[in-house]
């Protein structure tokens, strides 16, 4: 008798941060990937553009790798796709409109040729060599996300991807709650579950409760131009919008790259109904009265670069935005937005623009499971495992302690670390070691380029600048033949510092007078010695440590 | 007859922003100054350690300044008096608790022995050149906060200062809404309120009610050691933990400098009562058990520096921090600051601590009013004209309607600017002007010595760092002496960029190379001609934009 093998679960991202999800299922000589997301940079990664996991692994197991299964089509799901499929290839699976965002984000890259992209629907199953993957159709703030049950040959994995339990949906189809009860039945070995609103109790409202609010604002703002921001990505949000612009007569514009982008996709695919005749080009808005116009547009996080933050600072091309406006930000500030979101409020108060947002009125609701809806999946499912995912290690912790409460065993649920290997059989489960993970910064075209040395620089420039110290030396007496020069970038504004730019050149002087008085006269000495010299004359002098590079050339 | 003079209101700091509160009041040849506060550095000012207002006004008109007087001891309030003390010279006014915390401060500058410090109560009122003020007992979340009614020959102004209504105070004195009404039955000119609160409706909870949330924690947690970190300067709050802790037959233990000296200055004035031997040592926690003990802390917003920060990541002198351990943290995050504190929470939760914090728990209230306070004050004082003070734009404007709805004239609220200059006679009110205003940065030592060009220089270092390019020329032969040497700073890190450095070298001789062939020999043409040609190829190569220095030197 062949022993039965064990499945491996190893997630390369999403535990103890928000984004970059993707994780391992292994089992023999078969690896499907569950999502290949991005993260955006802590604000200590100074200059990176955004985060993808460690794939050391999947490089390591790259002939094992039968499918990548995208649950839905956010950033933090499917953004480090492009890279990942630069290492490998495997076919990837989705929900026909998460895979039309997906092929959007590979034709950037160049890469939508060589990838096969399989549409599946929530109640189809797929077999990748010992995987079943059933899909199950889910809710969540973008259209048509899938959970899934993954059977292996040790049993059933529930996988929720991102959701919430919307009763009532704007596209009519609400989380098949049925199937994941039957699944339940049958037994399931382990459940992973979304644990961003793991904090929060009660339900999460319903998508459609917002057309509430916005029909309000509607009625109330008959005599004035509208403007909404909200995430790109929420096609349901943007179809409210739509619908309370055509049902007040209003035209619809909209503004932002990435919004065009989606809503495109979504009216192609079938997502979005848009009246005929509704929509204009953003170059007519003029020919209309304020009073009949909508403009839909990005920026609801207060990005620099995006359409409302320029219309807020008069930077916009084709929009002036003024007294007439009422502004609504049909969105939350994601933790670490705020001040930019804010910044951005303040200034469209200051163009004079009524300014509508979440603190004031009900425009926004949360994609995510609060705790109420978490247990119904942990009552329905009753996993013998429980792994809380997608969340920080505060939301990791409240989500295990509800599925303590909900009668899962504390020593079988598992709050996992990135890189740590879960094996499970039948009965069982252990953490049985780690494989490589962490993350790897993309900046510009590099990828993984930038490493603790480099950023580590980047903050000492970025709060204290540089000097650089320039010095020619005579190769024969040892004396200074020119200089000391003295640049200074970050540090002081050299025109305005003449003085202290003549005190770092007498001090850098007297140290290379010292040295040679010593007979020291190897550079990497001299170079050292002119570092910490000054560097203690302009911390004594200033308080300050900007970083020191002494040039020295000998002649 | 001599025509009266008018009321000039200028503020120096405070609106459309929270923090470096400073406002002028100048009548005839007299100038008080309200308030003297700094405001912490935003994202973009790298390096920055704090804000100052911009005092040119003051230094100025410095003879004519009668007295500075400080409502309270917040750091928004009393941050900037080591600097603008520097500049003028003034008696300083304020209640005994205040001017402990001014005194320190003064100390640490080496400027207590030139100040003159005048302590003040609630019901005491002064003369100051033609202005007359009163004190006003207030409420707010640092002891012995004061409003004023300041009377000038053409009308009084109410400055509320920082203040919430609290019935139940701990120090048993509710703000003195008897005089505020008194005041407002005589007449007042203009009502100056603070708007932090200005979006939230309704009441904001009494400083009291924490106890109850504080109890039930003590209780559901005898076997545990106990760490709450707050506020240093919320002394209520810390008397109330004291309270606590004493009932519960626990020693205390304080971490933190400020938390130390904020608390010594308190019970030295008499404004905390702590039962004898209830204050321990931190070097003597390891005497007790662990659930005799309570350490209060600073870092409640994830302060890097701070005690519960070291404490979470195990780098605390004297505390270890564990699974035996509930750490409180009775405080919200201040905007901007989200992201530090829950990195703080997330990794207590992986020390295996039991964290308690304002989404799960009622252990913070707000020490500003919300809308019905602000409506209670707008209604007992009835002011001709309204300027709502210390908030962000989005709040003042909140703020400005509520005086609407409460009956003040549109035309008489008004929203100002930092450097406006309020002009008021005993029936009129108008911008009149502006006086030089903004803001001043500190860092370090130098005062103001960092403007916009470093800053710019610091946010390029930062994003892309920098590349140094050395090279000597010949002066006979015009040719290249030595190098190109590359130096690269943040950019890339160098040993494992030997390629593209070589390449750097390249690209500049070439650069240098076609100088030469066109004749091009002058330093500044030189460098701007490596510079562009090197930044192209940079960018090219890896979509990054390093600074470039090119360093030439002819031999």
């Amino acid at each position: 008798m062949v022993k039965k093998q064990k499945l491996k679960i190893i997630p390369l991202g999403g535990l103890d941060e928000i984004g970059k999800n993707l994780t391992v299922f292994e089992y023999g000589n078969d690896i499907i990937l569950i999502d290949c997301g991005m993260a955006f940079p802590d604000d200590e990664m100074l200059g990176v553009d955004l985060v993808i996991p460690d794939i050391t692994y999947l490089v390591k197991n790259r002939e094992k790798i039968r499918g990548i299964i995208i649950t839905h089509g956010h950033e933090d799901h499917i953004g480090s796709l492009p890279y990942v499929l630069r290492e490998i290839s495997a076919p990837v699976y989705g929900s026909r409109f998460t895979l039309g965002l997906v092929a959007s984000r590979l034709k950037e890259h160049g890469l939508a040729q060589k990838t096969k992209l399989k549409p599946v629907s929530g109640g189809n199953t797929i077999r990748l060599g010992e995987f079943r993957v059933e899909f199950i159709r889910s809710n969540h703030s973008i259209p048509d996300a899938l959970m899934l049950a993954i059977t292996t040959p040790v049993g059933t994995v529930l996988h929720t991807g991102d959701f919430k339990i919307d009763p009532t949906p704007i596209d009519g189809t609400m989380v098949d709650l049925a199937r994941i009860g039957e699944i339940g039945r049958q037994g399931v070995l382990a459940l992973m579950s979304d644990s961003t609103n793991a904090e929060r109790p009660g339900y999460t409202m319903s998508e459609s409760s917002v057309s509430v609010a916005f029909d309000e604002i509607f009625r109330s703002n008959v005599h004035r131009r509208i403007v909404v921001a909200t995430f790109a990505s929420n096609v349901h949000r943007v179809q409210q919008i739509i619908n309370c612009a055509h049902q007040y007569g209003r035209k619809i514009a909209i503004s932002g790259r990435s919004m065009l982008n989606v809503i495109s996709i979504a009216i192609e695919l079938g997502y979005m109904k848009v009246p005929r005749g509704t929509l204009i080009d953003l170059d007519e808005v003029s020919k209309y009265p304020p009073e009949k116009i909508v403009i839909i547009t990005t920026g609801s996080q207060g990005e620099t670069m995006s359409a409302l933050t320029r219309m807020a600072f008069s930077d916009h091309r084709k929009i002036t935005i003024g007294p007439g406006d009422t502004v609504l930000i049909s969105a939350s500030p994601i933790p670490g937005n705020e001040k930019s979101v804010f910044r951005v409020i303040n200034e469209l108060f200051k163009k004079g623009c009524d300014v509508i947002y979440e603190s004031l009125a009900d425009i926004h609701v949360s994609g995510h499971a609060c705790q109420e809806e978490l247990k119904v999946i942990l009552g329905l499912v009753k996993p013998k495992f429980f792994i809380p995912i997608h969340g920080e290690y505060r939301h990791l912790m409240r989500h295990a302690a509800l599925a303590e409460r909900m009668g899962v065993h504390k020593k079988n649920v598992f709050i996992m670390d990135v890189g740590q290997v879960l094996e499970l059989s039948a009965d069982t489960a252990r953490i049985s070691g780690t494989v490589p993970s962490g993350k790897v910064l993309v900046d510009g075209l590099g990828v993984g380029d930038v490493g603790n040395i480099v950023l580590r620089d980047r903050k000492h420039l970025a709060e204290d600048g540089i000097i650089v110290v320039v010095v020619t030396i005579s190769s024969d007496t040892k004396e200074i033949a020119s200089g000391p020069d003295v640049i200074s970038r970050g540090f002081v504004y050299m025109r305005e510092s003449e003085d202290l730019i003549e005190q770092i050149k007498a001090c850098a002087k007297k140290s290379l007078d010292n040295c040679r008085s010593k007979n020291i006269s190897d550079w990497s000495s001299l170079k050292s010695n002119v570092k910490s010299d000054l560097g203690e004359f302009l911390f004594q002098k200033t308080k300050r440590n900007p970083m020191i590079l002494p040039i020295i050339m000998e002649i």
